[in-house]
């Protein structure tokens, strides 16, 4: 039994029975992996010789090696067996961050990657993408980016090359308080905006504010990204997830926590908009406690059914932190977000900011152009009717080929959560990593505290593939679903 | 005697006599207009009759009224007495930062302001600047960084719209690594480049990992940029100073500190090179205690005599950090800058970071090709003279007009120390409030624990006028040094 692990120096405790011997398969693997016992590249046995060698049943290694595919720990090619993958560079979840590197030197190999401390190198990339989190960068506005940058440069006041305000610049709070007040209903004057380096470091700021509070406690969703928890967990705060139901978030449970952080008007990735009622009950408490609402707009601009809902901080803007971001709308690689903030926070954010404009100012000043141009109006219309024809086919071939399948949420955003049959999911996933279709579960996105049923599920994030790549995407996701 | 007072709702109390009474008046003053209770814009009596009514000499209320114009509290214009500031946004110091607002919506009162918890309003520019930090801003090559901007836009893969490394763009630290191993004499390559939102970022960064690593004192210079001290203070590490002396920092006494800060090509802002002796010192205290070296590489590009001195880091690469920026060399509004770490140190560094790229993948690219075509040498040549001939300029009316004021330091950068005969630096500052000319003390640049002794000097950045504005400014400075 010990010899198949020997070959690979896996050292390799197995339960004789029962599902421990799946994670202890499982486990072994990763951190032989991890540490490099398995080198990258390194040829794994066939689940079926490994489970005659290891004397359980086949089902057990290949579910194990299905694991770590979707893991990103091995690879699999049908054909080619299944191989210890190079790794990626770690990167928010939600993302799909990696370096791209073509006909740049050749990279250090992984032995001097680790010596030199570095974070292991990108895998090779999925041929179908369906991660949630960025939209399709192939349909980025290149040409009218660089003329809104022209303008910009052309016109921008020698003192726009100076230490700027730490707001931000002002054209572009300007902008987008005029932008935001128009297409989100967002009570926002220029004064009370401040520019950030993403929606991480906004949330960053508003962390380091209520740990200089006091604050010891964040509510959050049941549902949300690992990074948002993570960055408030640094800051020294606990989150806390609210209870989750058919009607959204239940704010009932919010109490004596500092502040709630919310997605309103798209729960991510559930997909639903806070009833009517929840974002009052929100805004009372924060009116009765003191509480601080931060309401996440990470997609707010693509609604395909009717006007989006407006943004909970027109209820009141004393109480509620808007923000938003170009992240979605325009491109990641940006670092462009933004935070409307209640009149008496703005001192303290500037305190915990450091009292520096973090942001070039160039884009700043090309994001104002776009924006008072028109050109972010008709590049969010154009996205939304890219995007929305691509949920469409994905609500058709779902209803032609996987009818047990159900799409969760409203039609609106980047992403779609579909319900599988109870024990479909872990099919689901193996196969997918077999067409190299990235593809996440639902409960990745699940908070450990949440109190929520695991269901199986997964999250399509049908805004990511480039449009070439869209039909092939959908044909492997609907390949992979149950019948 | 509480009667001009009481018309500026002035709580004054000042001792009857000695030095107590200018302090007396200057804070109380300060405090009133911090405050708001006088009012911007509201002009105040002349010294002569503020003097008489105090019953004190009218050069201690002109000194006070001085040290106030000169901290920006106050305003002072020939023939229109002394009124109080419109207040300037919180900046850095050795920056220039007023952020424009021309052509925008009205400005919120102060009292609004405050209401809404934000900075003070900028206040009317200097009719001449020669406040050291920031380059010519309207020398930025715009039509060049265009042309570079267009050809990164044309040519980026799409994935550099996504989240990105969180080392920055691989092309960027490419270029960077090339261009410092070549003009610096750095030891990099692109796996140990760190790009930062600005050296503020960089140290912020070092500040927190040096705290993580249970780090608690930080040697720094005896003249340096309170902002940086600011940051290490805020990172919990304490600054020490070290003893400066006609050789520059002495690094003698350095034992148990954690990490020394150091500008070893061109001290900042007294203008030496670190002694080749010293140099080796500092290496080898690294290599026997462990410490960290940081050199901040500010405006290594502009020496005028020869060859700069090579970085530190070429003598250690596993003891230095080398930090350099575009704000001096391009501009501050970019908010690009640069780390090479040792290789121990990335993993932390990408920890404390956040491990999300902060800096807008367009503008890394951009500058990565502004870097590899060639037009950042041709940008810094052109700017190497223009400082040149400045400071030629400078030295040839000094030596005609002011022979008692003695420039210190080596020909390079974009500021010099100017030595003033004792007991006339005041009446030097005094004199410039008056003509609407910004220039700075050097005991404003002292580290407040610093043992050297307080030096009669100015510190005159030379380089910040446009073009236009410079023989104006030259003069303006002429005129209030002592003959």
């Amino acid at each position: 039994m010990a010899k198949p692990w020997a070959t690979f120096g896996v050292d390799l405790h197995l339960e004789p029975t029962g599902p421990g011997i799946r994670r202890g398969l499982t486990d072994a693997l990763r951190e032989a992996a991890r540490t490099g016992r398995l080198a990258p590249g390194t040829r794994l046995p066939s689940s079926r010789s490994l489970a005659a060698d290891l004397g359980v049943a086949r089902n057990t290694v290949a579910d194990a090696y299905a694991d770590l595919v979707a893991e990103g720990w091995l690879m699999a090619r049908q054909g080619s067996g299944t191989r210890v993958a190079e790794r990626t560079v770690t990167s928010p979840p939600g993302s799909t961050a990696r370096p791209d590197t073509s006909g740049l030197p050749p990279a250090p190999t992984p032995a001097s990657r680790r010596a030199l401390g570095l974070p292991p190198p990108p895998a090779p990339r999925p041929a179908y993408n369906l991660i949630p989190g960025t939209p399709d960068l192939a349909s980025f506005p290149r040409t009218q980016w660089l003329k809104a940058a022209r303008r910009a440069l052309s016109t921008a006041p020698n003192q726009a090359f100076d230490y700027g305000d730490p707001r931000g610049r002002v054209e572009l709070r300007t902008a987008l308080a005029g932008y935001l007040s128009r297409a989100r209903g967002v009570r926002a004057d220029p004064e009370r905006v401040l520019v950030c380096a993403g929606f991480s470091q906004g949330l960053r700021i508003l962390g380091a504010v209520l740990r200089a509070r006091g604050a010891r406690t964040v509510a959050v969703e049941s549902y949300g990204l690992d990074v948002h928890w993570n960055l408030l967990a640094d800051a020294g705060l606990r989150t806390v997830p609210l209870p989750f139901d058919e009607r959204g978030t239940d704010p009932g449970e919010l109490t004596d926590q500092d502040a709630v952080l919310l997605t309103p008007a798209h729960q991510f990735p559930m997909g639903g908009t806070l009833h009517r009622d929840r974002r009052a009950a929100v805004v009372e408490w924060a009116r009765r406690t003191g509480g601080l609402v931060v309401e996440d707009d990470y997609d707010g601009e693509f609604r395909y059914d009717r006007q989006p809902v407006g943004a909970l901080q027109g209820l009141d803007p004393d109480h509620v932190v808007y923000a938003g971001t170009a992240s979605k709308s325009l491109a990641p690689g940006l670092r462009l977000a933004w935070l409307v903030l209640p009149p008496d926070l703005m001192r303290e954010v500037l305190g915990a900011k450091g009292g520096i404009d973090s942001c070039g100012a160039l884009d700043q000043l090309t994001l104002a152009e776009f924006l008072t141009s028109g050109a972010y109006d008709r590049h969010v219309r154009a996205a939304r009717l890219r995007y929305r024809r691509r949920r469409d086919a994905l609500m058709v071939e779902l209803a032609r080929r996987a009818p047990q399948v159900h799409a969760t949420g409203i039609a609106a955003g980047l992403h779609v959560v579909l319900r599988l049959p109870p024990g479909t999911e872990r099919p689901a996933l193996r196969a997918a990593a077999w067409q190299s279709l990235a593809v996440h579960a639902l409960n990745r996105y699940q908070h450990p505290e949440a109190t929520v049923e695991r269901r199986d599920a997964l999250v399509v994030g049908y805004g990511t593939p480039p449009d070439h790549a869209w039909s092939g995407a959908l044909e492997a996701l609907c390949a992979v679903l149950p019948e």
